[in-house]
């Protein structure tokens, strides 16, 4: 029941008040591929990086059983960078580089092992280079999960909304949401998303935590309080990662299931926001997980019965 | 096992994207009193009116079983009146009129029959009168609760941190609660805050629903998505009235009922959300506030094992 991943590998330079980093691994592929395997142990990367990028970052991939024949590496090209600084309330974030590189021609490949993936992930990318890993798999695979923003809302919403039709289910956050669907109120939203396309619906909102839409339900799950967020960047990848990890290795798509994927996602999310770039989420065991998970229900749970008002 | 609650009780006029209204009821001890009349059969309220307050509105509160001696009816002076506007999504407002009329020299009667309260409300207001409505019950009720903004925080500050003080459970916004504590993340807000007073603090996120920090737990109730918010006039005081009115019904301190009274208080104010003034408070049925609980259950309860993950 393996489950395949196309998303950038990346170089990151993060700045936060907290810190300044240099060149780091960083890419929606790499931290939704690092979250989804500590649950799915047949995770495939799609992606594509220069001759620039390190044997030992494609290690640490290695080292999480990711399998990364699907990660072209370009003779003569550079790695995808971003860099960027973060304000002090951690609100905001200005973009201080962008270097395609190699990203800027990235036409994917699906290697054969792929091919019978049963779940496909498609990390925020160009609209239409999603598409065609959709249009390169053998055959539709039974869960097609795709994150985006609202870069590919405003550059290319043709590409954006034939993607968009393609798949189960779409992750984005509340304001891509409501500049998607022109509704202002979340549900409303939700229900507009759902008709025109994917089965599912995930609004992410940061800090307040995520919605889930989907066969006339709603589940909330709150975001973990913490008093210090380090760096949030990845937080949404490694939420994606962590839900579709989960969703792929219990192979269960009842919305029940759907719902403690969420939760898994929004305890992977926690992970990364504690530290810099991808650090908090190289070395967790599975009982410091289940402890969170564990905050998670004394966070959410409560006892009150409806008939006894 | 009283409730006694003190509060404004006015005349609001309300322009929203939906409409707009005449000068109706309004005030935060009218939301909270009529919120907590569901569950507490014996809600006291303080709190002053002018002339011009119509017969029909204290019927209004008498018909919920409220006990209005603690109302005064000042014949000379003219009542409370606000007026404000609401903007596109709801998120800001402008107030159009502030008369204070007979609030200005506001000096809270406690009747006889209140004097026996175990649980004390204290809504939205000068924190010299809240504080003074506290000095003058005979023994301290065993649960005072206080809900204040962040005018009295520039207005008052000193007044308002007496009275905080002296409280047991302090509710406000997440912005009040990061101006008051001068914290950002919410988590070191509430340690700060519940360090210098309160054992318990509620931070109401709107929306996004609220938080209750206390005895070292933290638990979060999301706010039910809904279409249209109609009027978000008192949806906070409306909280508070439903928190206290369940709490002190069911004369429970334990931070386990403190989470279904979190509950209890989102399900009202999304009740008073719906439609303008206090109208969706007005005449609601137990089993209409049960089906809202069950919704709140179905958006939140999921069932991850931290031992299987």
């Amino acid at each position: 029941m393996s489950l395949t991943v196309v998303g950038t590998v990346a170089f990151d330079a993060i700045e936060t008040p907290f810190g300044k980093t240099d060149k780091i691994i960083g890419g929606a592929g790499t931290y939704i591929a690092l979250a989804a395997s500590y649950f799915q142990k047949n995770t495939n990367l799609i992606s594509v990086v220069g001759n620039d990028f390190p044997e030992t970052y494609l290690k640490l991939l290695k080292n999480h059983n990711i399998d990364i024949e699907g990660i072209q590496i370009k003779k003569d090209e550079k790695t995808f960078f971003w860099s960027g600084k973060y304000h002090d309330n951690m609100n905001k974030r200005d973009t201080l580089v962008t270097e395609l590189n190699s990203l800027a021609n990235f036409d994917p490949v699906v290697p054969d092992s792929y091919q019978n993936s049963k779940y496909l992930m498609l990390g925020n990318l160009t609209p239409s280079v999603q598409q065609k890993v959709i249009d390169r798999m053998d055959k539709r695979p039974e869960f097609i999960m795709m994150d985006t923003m609202n870069f590919w809302m405003d550059k290319t919403p043709d590409d954006l909304k034939k993607t968009v039709s393609n798949v189960d289910l779409l992750c984005i956050n509340d304001e891509e949401a409501q500049q998607f669907s022109g509704e202002n109120s979340l549900l409303s939203a939700a229900e507009k998303i759902i008709a025109d396309g994917p089965k599912y619906l995930i609004i992410k909102k940061g800090k307040h935590g995520a919605l889930l839409f989907g066969e006339n339900k709603i589940f909330s799950a709150p975001a973990l309080p913490l008093k210090t967020v380090f760096d949030p960047t990845g937080a949404g990848d490694t939420f994606a990662g962590g839900f579709i990890g989960y969703l792929s290795d219990t192979d269960d798509l009842s919305f029940e299931n759907m719902k403690n994927a969420l939760i898994i996602g929004s305890v992977m999310a926690s992970f990364t926001i504690e530290k810099f770039g991808t650090e908090g989420l190289q070395q967790l065991s599975k009982s410091e997980i289940g402890k969170r998970v564990k905050q998670f229900i004394d966070l959410t749970r409560f006892n009150l019965d409806p008939e006894k008002i």
